[in-house]
């Protein structure tokens, strides 16, 4: 077999086992896969026997991460983590979390047996989507040290707290703190399907993610005056949901202006909400997204100063409410640099992104040197059955991580004192 | 006592005798009184025994209409229809519909006793508001021979046909034919709250109306593609919210730009409607009206092609549903010039106006003659706990009304052959 036929095989096997996962599902004819539920132990009960046949030591952890071990060269290599999430949200897609660790292991396959001056931990992370407990990132979390009592206390629909539910997959809660990342960790990197349009709107299969997103999400509510849409002449209305309307095409236009800014409003409600009464409230929510904070605070500012203004000169009112004020998290400089020259090695233009979404990545960069690929997604769907990714692109990921993991063990490869520092503080 | 001070008692009394019947309700603390609910026989009892001490004679019809019979000078008059409705939305106000009936009997009292040249005959009509059966102007459409079969079988919520609600009533639906109004009149008059806010802005008491606008009811829907609102660029957008959101804005400004012409959004729907999801949907309902037919189907195409283009520039589409075209309605010229001279003989300067809202005057108008006289109302606030009319408007509106009936008893008064052979089929 040549060398190209078996790296085409390789990613059209990563794709099957993409597929045969997404199988292990709560609901009958979907996929959905949340924290600590029975399919996730199909789940784990498969890659096991991947990393098995690669002799790997294969554990879950307290926190319900699956961990698999690959030795460096040496007993006492540093390590680097590679990996991904293994929960889903209901009626998902086969790649979103899943792909990123279905590749890590397609890389040790690829090593076919050789060591690097570096061991290789490949994580599954028990959850990211924030599904079950509403609560996101709490695979993650454990890692750097965040799955604190308050986390454990959460529940899910019913009733079942998160205590309850480890205790109940046969974990001991207690156990978490061993959970966290070891002191001997170089950095992580995530494979990730972009989950957006971008790469295949530039031509592109890979990016290397510099920032993932600082997120704001706010509330609005316009006042205006409920009234009779037959009997109340247009120049004596005070319609919230018409100042609403004025501010939404404002919050786009706003958005447009600005290179890198998303600001969405997905969701809106006119009160008394009858096809026959002007609306006297108008209820929407704000999402605005962007790599630099300043930008972000500076965006929701001049929102917000427009949907006052707006309102003032329509003779209504405006409240607004901040639920959520994000920072944006930096990948590592030098990571990213190297993925960009592993891209670049693949025969690949490389490109550097923001992730708009958030990822596991983002907690791990608490601690550790952290950094993404963005595999590129057809119409940029995800979320979704029709969420896919092409075979061509998962050969270019798996010749990247290659590239990547050859670029890391030739150059001096050792976790620095700041890091070993942060680590011992998780 | 000095008639000034008499007619100010009669308005006063108009209202003290509003307030009395809103007591008269199905749900304690608010005024709800539907169609042939028992809270409609109180009411029923104390204004017939108003009518009775004028030497009425009272009867209820089949459809429930509650009429009260004033004879004029001879025994074979042409007769006078004065009336408006008597039942409430829920949650409603004190005013709306109750006080034309009001108003009509105080008008009689006025009289003192005095006999015109045409019989006078008031109706409180049965329903109006289309609360309980979903379909509005049950007692006027029985006025003019459209109380058909399909109407008996409307069923209300709890399952009751129309039928059966008449028949516990203690009514006979056999009857129904006989509710329709006499071959000998000369036309119908009602006073009605106006319901909106132009009268309060002009500083007037009173308006003729002189049409009952035509009203279009539609829906839209504009499709776009759903999409996460972190990961996906500006440019790379199919958010139907925010095209919806610029339609909306087209819509007011379309409407601001003729005279006249009323258009509203009143509910709209993103969908899936989350925070952090692009709309790939947003549905919305329309509301357009105009005293002329043309101008509201101009406006109407005008707007379905401003939201075409609005979703072709936007690589959306949009489909749409017309729910009702409902024709405007022309009251009687020549009632009309007389309501002007009735109201410039109070000494109020007279104004025409357009309803927005249908009146059991827009079905009467099918078979006779017929007016109405809108009282301004504070704030435009109507089917509303804080509905409300002034003592003074009340006043002039009954001194409008006495003018009125001098007027029209000092000129022929015959009902033509055209209204005869109208009545007569219907």
């Amino acid at each position: 077999m040549t060398k190209h036929s078996q790296s085409r095989k390789r990613a059209e096997e990563a794709i099957a086992r993409c597929r045969k996962l997404a199988s292990y599902s709560e609901d009958p004819g979907s996929t959905r896969r949340t924290f600590l539920s029975p399919p996730m132990r199909d789940c784990h009960r498969e890659i096991t026997g991947w990393m098995e046949a690669l002799n790997m030591s294969v554990r879950v952890d307290a926190a319900g991460n699956l961990r698999g071990f690959y030795p460096g060269i040496e007993a006492n290599c540093p390590r680097l983590l590679l990996g991904s999430h293994l929960d889903t949200v209901p009626h998902a897609g086969a790649y979103d979390g899943i792909l990123g660790v279905v590749i890590a292991v397609s890389l040790l396959e690829a090593l076919e047996g050789r060591r690097l001056a570096f061991a290789i931990e490949v994580i599954g992370f028990s959850e990211e989507e924030g599904v079950r407990f509403g609560v996101p990132f709490i695979g993650s979390r454990a890692l750097v040290g965040r799955f604190d009592e308050e986390l454990l206390k959460a529940r899910d629909r019913r009733g079942i707290a998160v205590r309850e539910a480890l205790a109940h997959f046969g974990l001991d809660p207690a156990e978490i703190p061993r959970a966290r990342v070891a002191a001997d960790c170089l950095g992580y990197v995530e494979f990730h399907i972009e989950q957006g349009p971008v790469l295949e709107e530039l031509g592109k299969p890979l990016a290397a993610v510099d920032f993932i997103a600082g997120q704001s999400r706010l509330e609005f509510i316009f006042l205006g005056r409920s009234n009779h849409a037959g009997t109340t002449p247009m120049h004596l209305r005070h319609d919230a949901l018409a100042a609403a309307a004025e501010w939404i095409v404002a919050v786009e236009r706003t958005a447009r202006a600005v290179t890198g800014l998303v600001a969405s409003v997905g969701k809106i409600e006119a009160r008394p909400g009858a096809a026959n009464v002007i609306a006297g409230e108008a209820w929407l929510t704000l999402d605005v997204r962007h790599a630099r904070d300043e930008t972000r605070s500076n965006a929701v500012k001049n929102l917000v100063e427009q949907a006052k203004q707006i309102a003032q000169r329509r003779g209504l009112t405006v409240e607004w409410e901040a639920r959520l004020d994000q920072r944006a998290v930096a990948m590592d400089p030098s990571l990213v640099a190297e993925i960009e020259r592993a891209i670049a090695a693949t025969g690949c233009a490389p490109h550097r992104m923001m992730s708009g979404a958030g990822h596991d990545a983002m907690i791990m960069a608490e601690k550790i040197p952290s950094a993404m690929i963005f595999l590129r997604t057809p119409g940029g769907i995800s979320h979704d059955p029709a969420e896919s990714v092409s075979v061509e692109d998962v050969e270019k990921a798996i010749a990247c991580g290659l590239h990547l993991l050859n670029q890391l063990a030739a150059s001096p490869a050792a976790p620095s004192p700041a890091i070993q520092e942060r680590i011992g503080s998780a």
